[in-house]
């Protein structure tokens, strides 16, 4: 079957970004300038021209950008993303006749003998323009005027027109191609276009023996600001992107437990939660997560380390959810009211911090949903419900959702709810708690939904699971993702999985977020690495990463016992029980996570993660890595052994790093305030984890004038 | 808004092959094994599997292949191309409850007290199974048995059930689902099933203390058999894909000009062609592909050497078509009569050869269409026909067409007949001239067109432009292309050139036809490289590629003069005049040129392109690579020094080649007869382009029976 229209001639493909043929979103960030790339060819010679479509997903109309090209049929186009939310783009493209036209009239004008040095010419060769190309061409040009069927002596365009020169048959040409594009200019853009064509043709009939080139800059931009879209190709299909607030992009996460927030021995309020607040925006922190404050079961409670059976007085697992006093709706009695919480907010809110609930989809037996809807739950043969297995290890205190409940419309509308709710009183971020247990087509919905009236609202994936469901959950709409750095420890694993997910096609639909520790994940590193370990891993959450973040005051005061040998769970576990901490402990690592947010809110390199590339080092228990955007240059280098001192050379990319190839150049240390002079790209550096793990260098070449302001356009 | 059915709950992504999101075909040739990968993945823990569906594009009902899993959440199945065409396929993808259970299964047993053992615990440590999580569990399972509203007591499945142990819980969920399966199964199947059913029943109410694992593999087999498909996902997508003939994949090409082909001085005949042939046939070419044979225009003729001016008895460009005797359709009266075509192909099928036709949609002012169809071409202001030109570059004597004609559905209807009109006459192999200059949406139709009916017919694209209109082309239906080959004569631009076009993604869509030299291209090095050169390019490309082609006997007669300095064209050429050649010159390459063809019939590996593979070798004037098949292992090195000798040693990667490392193998040379004993992969290469600029060399290793006979499955 023949297309529509087979005239449409240009072939549009590789669009860029596309997440999977568009079936998922792209993201940027509110402002980012969106940067998308084709590639756009027809047949022949003809040049192509095209346009990025592009609105928010609830206009009306587009608006457009037009493509540039790159070289290589490859083009790009840009806009910026000046609105929260959906966005979705297309391209459209066209065979630009007046583009040809232009190209070939420089040409053929080029090519034109100029009378006087024809002259020369003919004096000084023999011969010389009888053998001139162009003067054939001009000759044989009449004969080519061939007869047509239909055509009448006489009419304007027949075969009795007197023999034109090349350029002057071209003017008529253009001539027409500018009425056309007159007619689709308006007002005084169109009479400007009807005068030029006007004048070409007078040039025309003037049949001159040599021509200038007729058309100013500005009016062939005019001609193609009005192209010809008759048989303009568009792709096929539109492409969705999501812009979200910066928070999305760059957020540095504080987590600790209510139930410890208070004096010791005494269950912690949200009160006690809020009066922690400052000295957590104190430590420069944007985002403190509080695991889940709702109501803990008591059938199957789990005692002190995790213990089967729980001893009067224990508080259980904040993760047991539901109770007497209700579920996933409902705040714990012993942490205080929804007044409370109100204040809890106002306090963030007055100490420039966000408080991220944690929302975990599972239920304690009591929970209300089991009552009044067993049947989004698994029901055994013997009807009783389906708790949390893995077989032979029970979570008898914990039941799994089941998404193919046949009731399952209302349980999502139910699970929707639970985050409208904690929306309506002012919460803007969710942690999910092991997102990839709950059906990923409920995710894709459930966010969407979210936020269509929110926009602003931040998802973080607690997913700790295979790389493809990782990224599926981002795809489905998640805003960040917990990571395997919390495990990545030598220099090959962080180099390849850094640069994994903050290179395309993953970091067009992924953000990662780093953490060196969770109340789940004490990593062996953390448990033999002592204090310089802690350090070192916080130094490159936070610069590796433009998101990080902690679960505190266990890691600042460098909590390293686990609950048994070859365990990365918490010997003592929050999770169980109310702790106690010394956040006065001189050791404390408070002041180098203080620093570590200074220096991230100074340098805008350090807050995306499209910025980062690793450079070459000679000891393997060292990494370097820089993040540069525009004149913001870092460059970290880290000692990955925390128990020896480390030495090595760099070999950096001085280009990556737009230094001089040859120079010298001021390597100022950020942690210590130590000013190196460094030259080109092979520099020595010792790290004593003891002293200092780690340089965070800010580059100033020499000499300022040398330096060039690129920016980069994109997350 | 929800989806249809939210409790759908796998994802499928990421297939493959998939060209441009299922815009375009994958191409395999009849009788491959098309191997389809995909990543699918669910939430959570439950086991998942699929199926490949596919089908011949006509087909009304879907085959299916099960998907093995690969890890990582990466699946391939597989199925055999068994008839030339269009067919399509996708994915579907489920949630396997059976094989969930059946693991948990496994597990739940693997983890039950074994009687005997447990006495022997019991007596050797104390508090033994007091301690084990095991016995705890099936205690506290009786607590987890909630009670649910709505069920009554004394129901089979209610809250007075007695206490059961886990296992027997468990088999009662399988009975459940072996039910189930039954009920989708048909007779003696589905009794099996049932029958199975009521053996776990029987076992469960027998609450055992200690149960064997009760299914054997044939029952889960069966089972599996009989997925529950209530909540399969399918793909967003069918995916098509075009199954060709073996020559789409395996071919020997073979140009030279009907013209030439009779005594000298004399125009050849379509007779004279014919008589040709068993030459041709006998260095082993399988298509023997001509130039235009129409009618060829007189107004603006090309005399000799492209001159401008034709003399008397100048013959012209066969690419200038049309003229009184008729265009596209018609045959040059000096060729002969549609008669003494018929013969021809007749000689040729006698002779194993298949005839490919020149289409080359231009016009010389003669041509029919061009008093018929004017408006099939551009006009220019003046009235007269637009002829070809790059300014300032005039070819009058050819008019392009113009894909832009308000009639252009009659004008690729016409266009179209071209093709239908030679394979009603017997032509299946067609070479296009440059497609790259007529609108890409033509050819899409067209060659589908042609395709309904013929899907045995072969189109080589003679494509020489930029990299994404040369695959767009390939994307378009062309079964094969001209590459880049022509000009890349440097180990490092061989290397990356050829690994581009013969793996993913390029290879999926597009063929390449390597061409030491056409009529129109005799490259600066076979310019320059004398005899050594040419048989060097010669060996290049018939291994390198699985599709070659000469231009002779200007090839093996070594023809390097160019038109002029610099020039790629040759001079005295063919396409202007008719030429004589010395076939029976001792200087000759077409004993070479046998000895490639009969070498690449003798070897699998050679017939195919994913078998290629490069090899370190020390020397930057040599290249080794290989081709492996299964235990036919060939490898290559090639000297691309024509001047001079050169030495080296091999790099290779045995583990490609399937020989042991550091075993010692035979080495023989099919060129010369040679045979040397290689020892690892390191060995000493000499070759001396006068002698022999290559070593082709089949590698046996010593001991046969470590071979391992793998099987590629796919093109």
């Amino acid at each position: 079957m023949k297309p529509s229209d087979g005239r449409s001639r240009v072939v549009i493909e590789d669009v860029k970004p596309e997440i999977d043929c568009g079936r998922h979103a792209a993201k940027r960030i509110l402002g980012d300038r969106v940067r998308v790339t084709a590639a756009m060819y027809s047949d022949g010679h003809d040049h192509v021209a095209g346009r990025l479509m592009y609105k928010r997903a609830e206009e009306r109309t587009w608006r457009y950008a037009p493509f540039r090209e790159l070289g290589n049929d490859m083009w790009e186009a840009e806009f910026t993303a000046d609105a929260l939310g959906a966005w979705v783009y297309t391209v459209q493209a066209w065979v630009d006749h007046f583009g040809t036209w232009v190209h070939d009239l420089h040409k053929r004008i080029d090519a034109q003998e100029v009378p006087g040095i024809v002259d020369a010419v003919d004096a000084s060769q023999p011969g010389g323009p009888e053998q001139n190309e162009g003067v054939n061409a001009v000759d044989q040009n009449t004969v080519a005027a061939q007869q047509l069927p239909g055509k009448q002596p006489g009419s304007n365009y027949g075969t009795n027109a007197r023999p034109q020169g090349d350029v002057a048959l071209a003017l008529r040409s253009g001539a027409i191609l500018l009425d056309q594009a007159s007619a689709r200019a308006r007002d005084a853009e169109a009479r400007t276009l009807k005068g030029t064509a006007s004048t070409l043709r007078y040039m025309a009939e003037k049949n001159s023996p040599y021509y200038d080139f007729p058309l100013s800059d500005d009016c062939i931009r005019l001609c193609l600001e009005y192209p010809d879209l008759s048989f303009a190709a568009t792709y096929d299909r539109e492409l969705p992107l999501w812009v979200d607030r910066e928070r999305a992009r760059f957020s540095a996460w504080y987590e600790f437990f209510p139930r410890s927030a208070g004096q010791p021995g005494v269950h912690g309020t949200l009160r006690d939660v809020a009066n922690r607040l400052p000295e957590v925006a104190a430590m420069g922190f944007d985002i403190v997560y509080l695991p889940p404050i709702h109501p803990i079961g008591t059938a199957y409670r789990k005692g002190k380390n995790n213990s089967v059976k729980a001893e009067p007085g224990d508080v259980g697992s904040p993760w047991a959810i539901g109770g007497s006093d209700g579920g996933h709706k409902a705040i714990l009695r012993e942490l205080g009211t929804f007044t409370d919480f109100a204040a809890l907010l106002e306090t963030a809110s007055a100490n420039g911090l966000e408080i991220a609930l944690d929302i975990a989809f599972q239920c304690a037996p009591e929970h209300p949903w089991v009552k009044e809807h067993p049947d989004w739950f698994r029901i055994r043969p013997d009807g009783s419900i389906q708790y949390a297995e893995n077989p032979p290890k029970k979570y008898q205190d914990i039941y799994p959702i089941n998404f193919e409940s046949s009731d399952w419309r209302a349980l999502w509308q139910e699970l929707y709810s639970v985050f409208a709710f904690w929306i309506d009183r002012g919460v803007k971020v969710f942690r999910v708690d092991n997102p990839h247990t709950k059906a990923l087509p409920f995710w894709e919905w459930c966010i969407a939904e979210v936020r269509k009236e929110h926009p602003e609202v931040i998802f973080l994936a607690e997913a700790f699971t295979r790389p493809h469901v990782m990224y599926g959950l981002a795809k489905m709409g998640y805003t960040q993702s917990y990571t395997y750095f919390s495990w990545r420890t030598e220099k090959r694993e962080l180099t390849e999985y850094m640069t994994e997910i903050t290179t395309a096609p993953v970091n067009e639909f992924f953000r990662g977020n780093l953490w060196p520790n969770t109340p789940d994940i004490l990593p062996e590193f953390l448990q033999t690495g002592g204090r310089p370990g802690f350090a070192q891993r916080a130094i490159l959450a936070a610069t590796l990463g433009a998101s990080w973040g902690v679960y505190g005051p266990a890691f600042e005061l460098c909590e390293h016992e686990p609950a048994k040998p070859g365990s990365e769970e918490y010997l003592n576990s929050e999770k169980y029980e109310l702790r106690s901490w010394n956040r006065d402990d001189p050791q404390s690592l408070a002041p180098l996570l203080t620093q570590l947010n200074q220096i991230r809110k100074t340098h805008p390199a350090l807050q995306r993660d499209n910025t980062l590339r690793f450079h070459n080092i000679s000891n393997d228990h060292l990494i370097a890595y820089s993040k540069r955007l525009g004149d913001d240059v870092v460059l970290m280098v880290v000692n990955l052994d925390p128990h020896n001192l480390q030495t090595g050379w760099t070999d950096l990319d001085l280009v990556s790093l737009d230094l001089p190839i040859a120079g010298a150049y001021e390597a100022v240390d950020l942690l210590s305030g130590e000013v190196y002079q460094w030259h080109g790209s092979n520099n020595y550096v010792a790290l004593d984890p003891e002293k200092a793990p780690a340089h965070i260098l800010v580059l100033h070449p020499k000499h300022l004038s040398e330096m060039t302001a690129g920016e980069s356009t994109e997350d």
